[in-house]
């Protein structure tokens, strides 16, 4: 078995963690998930390392024979120093919590530190891009809303790592108050959330799935919901397109559940735009709207990923030097 | 006189065009303007091509003697190939004009073609960012709305050339009917041309000029549409940083003649919006926004800079091959 080459990507959300072991083909060999400990840093890291030993023991290793962990997680993450901040949903607010080296250091491995969801976008652009797309947009609708830049196949965090947080871009100031304190912010409008709150699904079935069932059954409250939230999600796949021109724009996250209905929704909805705006027009916008493949653990893939690629470029400029 | 040394930035507008000789230390040794040509792309070359023998002539050169001409022109440059489309006020439709190879045929010098926006991003970057910037926004408030963008020092372009073309994301679906068609653009309720039709100025004042001063000596309806206009400008500013997270985002274009009112007023409106969203606040979008320095022909001096990296980048090619 070829355990040196074994990566495991982690991500780590509000309410659950899941984790996947990587071999060095990119195939996934382990797939693990627990409940997250989300009473702040200490137990974040405490909840995370236990998950990272049930991969272990899944795969048959100890946890500190992975070659590289990869450590996707909310909130606004400084990757050189491995450490994250303003992670609300964890219990982490505005002081930097060293999940990287805390987790290095009680699972005896290398840690590499990435937002989760520009770790989904690594793997948005490796399972539901185009082949030899390297610049791509990953718009994250779930309970929040945040968008993944990468740019020349790499992730671009910007200057404080809080590049693609576009959740509270204010798209209807006449909207409903979002939790930040703005009204009408894109999460506040079009986030799983808000259609959770809009379209409360019965026997458990996800309401964004339930939602555009009804609205494709002719029901007329669910089809204004539906219009609105997809006339919200259009705009921002906009400002995000006019903004970089990227070649590939992926929609992941709680909504993409509902599937097909959803990316013929905003396919037409971006559609629309073009047929009125000549310059716009020329973007082809529909061509470059993809979803999230469905199933797939993208934050804990491309955890995965982001660290394999750390450690190569790391190897890499160990045989320089 | 070190003539090999001379590279000229054109700067290719609707109405008037403007050119800059540049010596090898970025001084400005020489600076026409004349009107544009605009009826379609042999009339622009061969306007551009006078506006370039004559500021051949100030300097005491012949237009070939000079090192490269950088030709900074809106609308959607092919920046490999030297071609514009789409630039409506020129003339120019949907098929591509080779401005570049035949300005180089004519003047028998190498030509680099760039989008004019991203052009005066360049110069914004040399002369407006804090020292050691390296990504920047060039938002540019003129007739139109649109932005330019520089990661590492460089204009990101994008897949077609389009990026930063963000005058037409719709921030008011209720607002008033955009040229391009649509409702609400972020053209339609805050670039020049809107504020012209709200507030014209009288006497050959500029009419933001005179809007931010009636609003300052108290004007209820100046105020009303002053704060409404630097209201989208400010949205527009934060889904610009909040896409990219840029250190240092600049205003520029005809809007920008208000100077430090305008200034003091985006800043305040950003501010508004990061004492209310706590992660928001992490961004500290006051501090990142800029103006362009009054007066200066940053899209001339822009496609000079362009024009000189570009002939660089080709010695250093070629000295390698």
């Amino acid at each position: 078995m070829t355990v040196g080459h074994l990566v495991a990507g982690i991500d780590v959300g509000g309410t659950k963690t899941r984790a996947v072991a990587m071999d060095a083909e990119a195939l996934i060999v382990g797939d693990v998930r627990s409940s997250t400990d989300a009473a702040g840093g200490e137990a974040v890291v405490a909840s995370t390392f236990r998950v990272l030993t049930d991969l272990a023991e899944l795969v048959g290793i100890a946890p500190g024979a992975f070659e590289v962990v990869g450590l996707g997680i909310p909130g606004v993450v400084n990757a050189e120093l491995g450490t994250v901040r303003h992670a609300v949903n964890l219990g982490v607010d505005g002081h930097p919590v060293a999940v990287g080296p805390l987790l290095s250091a009680a699972a005896g491995v290398p840690v590499v530190v990435e937002n989760d969801v520009n770790a989904a976008a690594l793997a948005a652009l490796a399972l539901a891009a185009p082949a030899g797309t390297e610049d791509l947009i990953y718009l994250n609708v779930g309970t929040g809303i945040a968008a993944g830049v990468v740019l020349r196949g790499r992730v671009w965090r910007g200057r404080r790592g809080l590049a693609g947080e576009i959740g509270h871009v204010v798209v209807d100031s006449n909207g409903p108050r979002c939790r930040c304190g703005q009204r009408g912010c894109l999460e506040a409008v079009a986030s799983g959330a808000t259609i959770t709150r809009r379209w409360p699904a019965a026997g458990g079935r996800r309401a964004a799935v339930a939602l555009f069932a009804a609205a494709a059954a002719g029901d007329r409250d669910a089809i204004a919901v539906r219009d609105e939230v997809i006339g919200h999600l259009a705009r921002a796949v906009e400002l995000l397109a006019f903004t970089l021109d990227v070649d590939c724009i992926v929609v992941g996250g709680g909504l993409a559940d509902v599937g097909r209905p959803l990316l013929l929704a905003l396919r037409a909805a971006v559609t629309r735009t073009g047929r009125e705006a000549s310059l716009v027009e020329v973007f082809d916008l529909p061509a470059r709207v993809h979803l999230a493949p469905a199933g797939a653990p993208l934050g804990a893939i491309g955890a995965a990923l982001a660290a394999r690629r750390r450690a190569l470029l790391s190897a890499e400029r160990a045989e320089v030097g």
